[in-house]
C-alpha cells in the first residue's frame, strides 16, 4: 500500500479549521483594538468578544455571562478548583476527584494538598468509570468541590457526569467538570447536567491554541487566578484575545451544527479500526468500549512498548501518539491504564489514535495496513 | 481639515503586524501539531516553538532557558509574585513594589496582603519617579521581592531599574519589573540590568493577543500558577499557543531590529505634539518630561472629564484612551495620576495618546487641529 500522512492525534489537537482562521483574520490587523477601549475601534472588538460568548455559551445551553475566557484547558481546570478551594475554604478542605484525570486536575489538586486540602481521589473499574455510590460514599461534611471529568483525554470513556453531579448536589458539594476531551464531540447541555463548573480548551475541537473558557454557573462564585485590569467582569484579567475568541466560537458552533453527521462518519471508521485492529494477537482494546468518544480508539499491546510504537508509526507517516499528548515523552507507564488495572507491562504498551471527521476510510485502510505489520516487527525486534 | 481616522492607543494594544502574521500563518491549519507530540508533526512544532524561544531571548539578552511562554502580561506578572512569595514565603513575608504599578501587580499584591502577605506601595514624585533611597529605607530583613515597573502604561515614565535592581539585590532581595510597556520600544538587556523576572506581553509590540512570556533567571525558581502536563519544564503547564509565540517572535525581532529609525520618527512627532497641545490653556503633560516612553504623549485638561475628551475625538475619528485601557470605561480619577500628586479633578481630566511607526506626521496636524477645538467645545457646554 502507498505511503500517505495519516494525522489520527486529534486528541492531542486539531488543525484550526478554514472556517475559525477566517473569522479571526480580519481581528488581527484590521479590527484589533482593545475591546476595553471606550472608543469605536474599542467598541468593535468588544462586540465581537461579546458575540463570541453568546455563540459559546449556547452550544452548551449557558448563558452569556456564564462564560468566561481563559488561556485554555489547563488554566480552566486549575483556575475552577483553585477559585473554588480559596471561596469556599471556610466551609471545609476537602476535595473529590478522580484517578483517571488529567494533570491539570491532578497537579493542582496535589499543589493544594500541600497547601493542607485534603484530596480523595477516586479509583475507576477496568473501563476506567466511577460509580455513583463510590462518590456518594466519599462525600463528607467537609468536602467543598467534586472534579470529574466528562470524558477521559487517553482512553476515551465517557463518565455518567448528570448522575454524579446530581449525587454531589444532594450534599450540596459544587460539582466540576473537565469537558476539555468532550465539548464539540458529544452533546453538553449545562442546564441538563446541572454542573457548576466546566473547563473548555479551543483547540480539541479545531478552535485556535491558547484560549479556552470556563462555564461557571450563576450564583456559583469563584476567586480570581488571574488579577488585574478587571476583565472578564473582574473574574479574570488580561487583555482580551480578540482573534482567538472569535475563532474558538466559529470553530465550536460548526462543530455543534455537523455533531451528529459528523459522529456517524467518526465512530463507523473507529469501529472498523477497533475490529481490524484487535485481530492482533495480543492486543487490547482500553476504555470502556460502549461509552466513549467517538474519535477515540485507544489500545495496548502486549511485549511493545509506546515510544517505538509512536516512533515507527511516524515514519510511515502516521501521526498517533501513546498516550496524552502532554506525556508523550514520558517513559513512565500509563496512569491512567494503571488506574483501570492494568499490568505495568501492559501500561508501557500504548497506542492512542484518535479521529475526526478529516480523516477517512482510505486512512482506516492505511491504519490497518500498517499497525499490525509495525507491532509485528517490533515483536520480532525484541 | 478633512476627518481621518488616526489610532493613538498604542499602549493599549497595536495592530498584528503583517510579518507576524505571516510567520504565524502555517501554524494554524498546515503544521498545527501539538509540540508535546514525539512523532514528526510534533517535532515540527516543537521547533517552531524553540526557535521562537531563542529570538525572544535574544532580544532582551536572556538565555533560551529564561523565558517561559504564558498568556499575557497579566499571567506573566500573576506568575511572578506568586511564584516567588509561594518560593520563598519562609524567608519572610513582605514585598515592596509601587503605587504605580499596572493593576496585574497592584491587585495580586493585594490579594496576597489578604494571605498574610505584607505590601509596601512606595509612593512617586510628580514624575512618577522613585529614587534608590526610597527603595533602600523601605528594605526590610524579611523582605523577599521588589516588583517595579520598567516604564508606566499611563504617563510614560521610565523608571531607573538597573540602579534600583542593584539596590535590591545588595540587600540579598530579588527582583521583578513589568516590562509590558517597554520590550520592544526601549533597549533592554536583562543581564546589564540584573534583573531577576520581567514580563512581556505581545500585543504591546505588534504581535498577537493572548500570547506573552515571563524571563526567569538561571538560578532563580517559581512555583508555578498553572499546573498540568508540564509544558515549559513544568513551570507552566497548557499546550503550547505556536502560532502566539511564532507571532511574538517575530514581531519582536521586528521592533527591536527597527528600533532606532522608528524611535527616532516616534519621539519627533511626540515632540511636537506635545509643543503644539501644552498651549492649550490649562493643559500640562503627564510624567517624566525626560525619561519616559517614545511614544507616549500623556496629559491633564483643567476643567473637563476623561471619558467626553475620549467620546468626542472618537466621533472626529481619533482613537485614544483616557488612561490605560483597563481602566477606560471607569469613572474614577486616574490613581496614576493622584499618586503623583495631582489634585483630583485633574486626575479626572487625563487623555493619553500613544503613538507607534505608523502614525504620520499628517496625523499629528490632525491631532493639533483636533485636540485644542475638542477642549474648547467641551469647556465651553458645561
Amino acid at each position: 500500500m502507498e505511503k500517505r500522512i495519516v494525522y489520527v492525534d486529534n486528541a492531542a489537537t486539531t488543525a484550526l479549521s478554514d472556517k475559525a482562521l477566517e473569522a479571526m483574520l480580519p481581528y488581527f490587523g484590521g479590527h484589533y483594538a482593545n475591546p476595553s477601549a471606550i472608543h469605536d475601534y474599542g467598541l468593535y472588538a468588544k462586540a465581537a468578544v461579546e458575540r463570541s460568548r453568546r455563540l459559546i455559551a449556547s452550544s452548551i445551553g449557558a448563558k452569556n455571562n456564564e462564560i468566561f475566557f481563559t488561556s485554555g484547558g489547563s488554566e480552566s481546570d486549575n483556575w475552577a478548583l483553585r477559585g473554588i478551594v480559596e471561596k469556599y475554604s471556610s466551609k471545609g478542605k476537602h476535595i473529590i476527584t478522580t484517578a483517571i484525570e488529567h494533570n491539570a486536575v491532578i497537579k493542582t489538586a496535589e499543589a493544594l494538598e500541600k497547601q493542607g486540602y485534603e484530596v480523595t481521589y477516586l479509583p475507576v473499574d477496568k473501563y476506567g468509570q466511577i460509580t455513583t455510590k463510590q462518590l456518594s460514599d466519599a462525600i463528607r461534611d467537609d468536602t467543598i468541590l467534586v472534579s470529574i471529568m466528562m470524558a477521559n483525554n487517553e482512553i476515551g470513556t465517557i463518565l455518567p457526569i448528570k448522575e454524579l453531579c446530581d449525587v454531589a448536589h444532594k450534599r450540596n458539594v459544587l460539582f466540576h467538570t473537565d469537558a476539555v476531551q468532550a465539548v464539540g464531540h458529544i452533546k453538553i447541555n449545562v442546564r441538563e447536567l446541572g454542573i457548576d463548573l466546566l473547563s473548555i480548551s479551543s483547540h480539541k475541537f479545531q478552535g485556535p491554541k491558547g484560549v479556552g473558557a470556563l462555564f461557571v454557573r450563576i450564583g456559583c462564585t469563584v476567586s480570581p487566578l488571574i488579577y488585574g485590569g478587571g476583565q472578564e467582569k473582574g473574574s479574570r484579567s488580561g487583555t482580551e484575545n480578540v482573534p482567538g475568541v472569535v475563532g474558538m466560537a466559529a470553530a465550536l458552533e460548526d462543530a455543534v451544527l455537523h455533531m451528529n453527521d459528523n459522529n456517524k462518519k467518526i465512530i463507523s471508521m473507529r469501529e472498523r479500526l477497533i475490529q481490524g485492529i484487535l485481530k492482533i494477537p495480543g492486543s487490547y482494546l482500553t476504555g470502556d468500549p460502549k461509552n466513549r468518544l467517538p474519535g477515540n480508539a485507544s489500545f495496548a499491546f502486549e511485549g511493545v512498548d509506546k515510544k517505538p510504537i509512536v516512533a515507527s508509526l511516524s515514519k510511515e507517516g502516521i501521526y498517533a501518539s501513546s498516550a496524552s499528548a502532554c506525556s508523550a515523552g514520558s517513559v513512565k507507564p500509563s496512569r491512567i491504564l494503571l488506574a483501570t488495572g492494568a499490568s505495568e507491562s501492559l501500561a508501557y504498551s500504548t497506542l492512542r489514535i484518535t479521529l475526526n471527521e478529516h480523516n477517512s476510510e482510505a486512512d482506516i485502510d492505511y491504519l490497518l495496513d500498517t499497525i499490525p505489520m509495525v507491532i509485528s516487527d517490533l515483536r520480532n525486534s525484541i
